[in-house]
């Protein structure tokens, strides 16, 4: 049976997780805290980089010897293989852990096995506590590694009555800096932020991450099928972050950093880029996490394309009565094809609501 | 200084005046709590409908001698003239209460003063006991005193992405059925419902109350200018409760019962009706709260109007991504303008969220 002093320890690993968000990719984030075998804290730590040591070495090194006889507990099961570190299982065998308790199995075929060979060594192995918890803290890179394509978060930013901007185009501001300031937390989280063409034409956003300390710049990617809004000088394309500029085959883009440019297939139906491949050229850079940031157009291939995980709707309390609905075509003509949502969180951000919604039941994994 | 008992007692007179919202009109909602002389409360009443006793003459009967030395306390200052019912204040003295408690002042030129002669027959009067708690429970009623037109509440029920239908007109049903029973609970606290005619032909809409015990029926409002959308037979024109075609002056109105026409001067600027004097005639018909159903032409006409005093929209958590907007053209072009409100209450509603909101204090009053 699990005691408080099982949950609290969990728990604090899953919080030490979150503080990898946006860092790892294409690795998970992972949180792990030891106890000594007296149950006092020994050490703690969480994955912070693809390439740098996994949460559990970061909590044995700050455990020194206190690790012997002790817990280790971990979000996600230690892993089994060498990759570009050593197997942490193997580390935990040599530290004299007596007990490792994990909350959730490690999908990737790659790495799995860990808790066999920590079993096969004599050490208690457990998986399962608090594993809701902390299977929300890693879902986009689980769903990413179940799907092969990384996890999708849509963001609007949008009135009460829907609309993006008004009817002059002006859009500057509809939500609050308290809203604007918490899109920096999301992108920072996120390994690439998507835009498409209009928002680039519209906006000439940077797409970075501002206000953050220690934030990892998000890979930025402007879908610009036809190669004709993304200009060089454009904000997009300073030297603060990555950038890819999504094209279609045959689209004429010698005026792009030839680096920049990644060349897609055009959408089987409708207009723009073949969203799937996209994603999957995505997911084949190590993203595992998208904040797909607009506009409507854009969100609404994605939309139709099925490939939206959650949704984070930022609504300012402001009427416009005319101007872009936050989001256009997405292949949904009758109330019946509706794509429904379960709201997850209702937050008041500022004067603004920030409403968190994904796919209900019936459409995950579409 | 107010004791604990005389906040409890204030409260549920705030509570009790609730009971009346949707039948007191033109009277205001009221309630009145009295205590005896010893502190244990002696009887309560609200004010159920106009031309029956206010809430201070149920509360005495129900007391009947015990009042003698006692506090009454009610939401609103006693009124002090004979109008279908004697004057409160006149009732309290001979009744023999000692103190009377009174959340907020009588607006009303020919009712006040009721405070001024308690106090000239000896009796405490105290104004101001939870005044905001009593004046947000009484701010239809209050707000048309101020203002001379009903206080119009703005019902709309959309998706996150501001739709009220699909681009194939189907909208049955965008939200659940607890949000559309919450809408019948907003009907049966309105003196009237209002509707333009694109909702009217869309929906051939009853816009009765259902399903609440005891409800008094709203009239029930078609702004139908051209007169051309309501035809015999149609539902909103059945016996269940009064109802108004409001139609242009000059349109041809022969083909509707001559009692429910109601003739008005079109708008001096865009498409449809005057809104003020709309809003003009239904207070000279006695109706003090307004619930504005739809569609969103006529709201937007509100909205131009600065005529919108409370918002109430019901979000599904459902995208669409073609379709019509909650609001149209409200005559705000560019983001300097936009309509800005103060969110007050977000409240799940089964699925969907309640978002309700006031215009900011820079609006108020428009």
């Amino acid at each position: 049976m699990d005691t408080a002093a099982d949950i609290t320890a969990m728990r604090r690993a899953i919080t030490l997780a979150a503080r990898g968000l946006g860092s790892t990719s294409p690795n998970p984030v992972v949180g792990c805290v030891i106890l000594d075998a007296a149950g006092r804290q020994a050490g703690e730590g969480f994955h912070q980089r693809a390439g740098g040591p996994h949460a559990e070495i970061h909590a044995l090194r700050a455990a020194g010897e206190r690790a012997r006889g002790g817990t280790a507990y971990v979000t996600l099961e230690p892993c089994n293989h060498t990759g570009r570190t050593g197997p942490c299982a193997q580390a935990l065998i040599e530290a004299g852990v007596a007990r490792v308790v994990y909350a959730v199995g490690d999908p990737n075929p790659q790495a799995t096995g860990g808790a066999d060979t920590l079993r096969a060594a004599g050490v208690k192995a457990e998986q399962g506590l608090l594993a809701d918890e902390a299977e929300a803290g890693n879902v986009a890179w689980l769903t990413s590694v179940r799907l092969g394509r990384p996890y999708v978060l849509w963001k609007y930013a949008a009135t009460l009555d829907g609309r993006i901007a008004a009817a002059d185009a002006t859009s500057r501001w509809i939500t609050s800096p308290e809203s604007r300031a918490d899109v920096h937390r999301l992108r920072a989280e996120a390994d690439a932020v998507v835009v498409g063409s209009g928002t680039a034409r519209a906006d000439d956003p940077q797409l970075g991450v501002r206000g953050i300390e220690g934030a990892v710049q998000p890979l930025r990617v402007v879908v610009d099928t036809g190669a004709t809004t993304v200009r060089p000088g454009a904000r997009v394309l300073d030297d603060t972050a990555p950038t890819l500029i999504a094209v279609a085959d045959g689209a004429d883009a010698r005026h792009l950093p030839e680096g920049a440019v990644l060349r897609l297939p055009r959408a089987v139906t409708g207009p723009g880029l073949d969203i799937p491949a996209l994603l999957t050229a995505l997911y084949g850079r190590g993203i595992r996490s998208v904040l797909l940031e607009g506009g409507p157009t854009l969100a609404g291939t994605f939309v139709a394309a099925g490939t939206v995980d959650k949704v984070v709707g930022y609504l300012a309390p402001v009427l416009l009565g005319a101007g872009p609905a936050a989001l256009a075509d997405a292949g949904i003509s009758t109330i019946a094809d509706a794509l429904r949502l379960d709201v997850t969180e209702t937050v008041r951000i500022g004067p603004d609501l920030r409403i968190t919604a994904v796919p209900g039941p019936a459409r995950k994994g579409n």
